[in-house]
């Protein structure tokens, strides 16, 4: 016994033409309804005889989505929202990694040409970028979760854009830190010398330290530039121990990202120091891991489900003309969890 | 300084027609050269001049990723590398999630038809399907990670698959328990009733026990039911406060995935219980995060990176008619490492 197109309306409580229109993802229909409509036929299991139909489907109805550190768990997540959030619409994901070495912009340019996509989302990545570059692509496209693009751009050029104040997000966590008593942190970054968000939670960094008269001191630093993604877990495990052995006075460690954090903690923990008693160790993402971390995770967290939906909303807006590109600025917000606490005052 | 096409070639050791081949996805290259050509291009940010050219590539090389379980970082590590073994052949990965109550076939056959795809990929899911659905989606498909999809396939039919052998890697890893003197060994699966690798692994778990001549109990079985994704943290967690609740006398846990590993060893914390010393944790998949918790997961490693390269490769020789779908079971193994060891024996 097949499930009918029949069956389907009736079950979703609308006419044949509606599942119909739903089917071919016209546009007179809202995406509510087609919305609820494909998820009845896909529970269903309903399979339409009449395949055709379907090759009415404009197949150019495609975003790209190009990741800088796919392997990221903060990314997972994001990836999996905006996805949902663009199958809502009857668009689909052509999903692109992108190693560190890469340019994106290039990228991009290509997969523009051989696609004939209608859009573009950068997760990842540097904060500046070739203004020529980018004006090629030709479709509307937008940066997600890699610090300010905008820094340097005028009101009328604006680059569309999400994402938190990582400076003020990094800068309120190590001064939570200095509060506590330390004293001698260590930061875990990216490279500095890549326009990326961890040059940004870098001057962070060092506002709280100036603000507290509290002395910079560049053997503190480690810059990660190892591999062809920069934020991983082995990559924190390195600067820890290598930030640990040069350095024994160091308490806290302020991480750029969670799953560099986690790798500090278990070098910590390897070198038979306790997490926070002897040492503190903050990250900045808020993955759902870091709940799950024993201990939990202190984190600067970042509001990804807003983030990844907001992202998706504004390039749809900007694809359909009904928006311009905007600089939106996010909260982050610091959780502190049981990876923190007071310092050794020595 | 534009970055031109003879100083691609030039770099590249190559003539300007093997860049062009390269950039037009010519299928006569080799794809070692045209990889290697396509680095150097996004490395240097190359943009050609003459954007027709792209325009010549077929739009409709494009496989289609369909994963149960996006959020799992199982299967995180899976896409990135699948993504990438395409890319490197001149396809792009369409990317959709398929929710826990959603029908993949159902949704792969609509993928099809919305954007003539050349292949599929099936991550993640129910290991049993109808026949008929299948031959429908007419074009090349394969599983992988879910289980034994030819259990009751004669030879002729085979349904191309890559897999561990769930039962035997699970029936292992609890016969190793029971030799380190568990006897009130808990599993936290997935719903039983779905046909997936909670179903196979169970098995894996009963076939242990009595071997040992250990009674089964369903009173230490969590059957996990909850949310869009049934693998998470928060469900291992929930399942563990439940089973230690109701039966503090267990004192060990199998669990079917790593992530509800993570979730289980939490709320062996909180509870106050030690792990190993009170209570053993292992989980299944043998993901990075595991070697980097505190205390290291003991679990059943998939040899992830050959099961991502062996599933595009057996995908892409069927789309050249090269090769007949197989069914190709892979190793597994079970890592003991810290959060596991002998149990109390009352």
């Amino acid at each position: 016994m097949s499930v009918t197109i029949k069956d389907i309306a009736k079950q979703c409580g609308v006419g044949v033409s509606t599942v119909s229109r739903a089917l071919n993802n016209h546009p007179d229909i809202n995406p509510q309804t087609r919305e609820m409509i494909m998820k009845v036929i896909r529970e269903t299991g309903f399979v339409p005889n009449d395949s055709a139909r379907y090759l009415k489907r404009s197949e150019s109805n495609s975003l790209a989505l190009l990741v800088k550190g796919i392997s990221n768990p903060f990314f997972s997540e994001m990836i999996r929202i905006m996805e949902m959030e663009t199958e809502k619409r009857g668009y689909s994901v052509i999903l692109r990694h992108v190693s560190a070495n890469e340019d994106e912009v290039a990228v991009a340019y290509s997969l523009v040409r051989e696609r004939r996509l209608k859009g573009i989302i950068f997760l990842g990545g540097n904060f500046t970028h070739d203004g020529e570059a980018l004006k090629k692509l030709g479709v509307p496209y937008i940066f997600s979760t890699i610090g300010n693009v905008n820094e340097n751009t005028n009101d009328d050029d604006l680059i569309a854009n999400i994402a938190v104040d990582d400076v003020e997000a990094s800068r309120e966590a190590v001064d939570y830190l200095i509060q506590q008593g330390h004293r001698n942190i260590a930061i875990v970054t990216d490279a500095l010398h890549v326009p990326s968000v961890g040059q940004l939670r870098f001057r962070g960094y060092r506002k709280a330290l100036e603000a507290h008269g509290i002395p910079y001191r560049e053997e503190l630093v480690y810059e990660v530039n190892d591999g062809t993604e920069h934020y991983t877990r082995p990559n924190g495990y390195k600067a820890a121990r290598s930030l640990l052995s040069a350095h024994p006075e160091i308490t806290a460690f302020f991480c750029i990202s969670d799953v560099l954090a986690f790798g500090v903690c278990r070098a910590v923990v390897e070198r038979g120091k306790r997490i926070p008693l002897d040492v503190s160790v903050v990250g900045f993402d808020g993955i759902e891991e870091g709940d799950y971390y024993i201990p939990k995770l202190t984190t600067v967290r970042q509001p990804v489900e807003q983030m990844a939906e907001e992202t998706v909303n504004l390039l749809f807006d900007m694809i359909q003309k009904k928006a311009k590109p905007k600089n939106i600025i996010m909260p982050a917000q610091l959780l502190i969890k049981e990876s923190s606490g007071t310092g050794y005052r020595g």
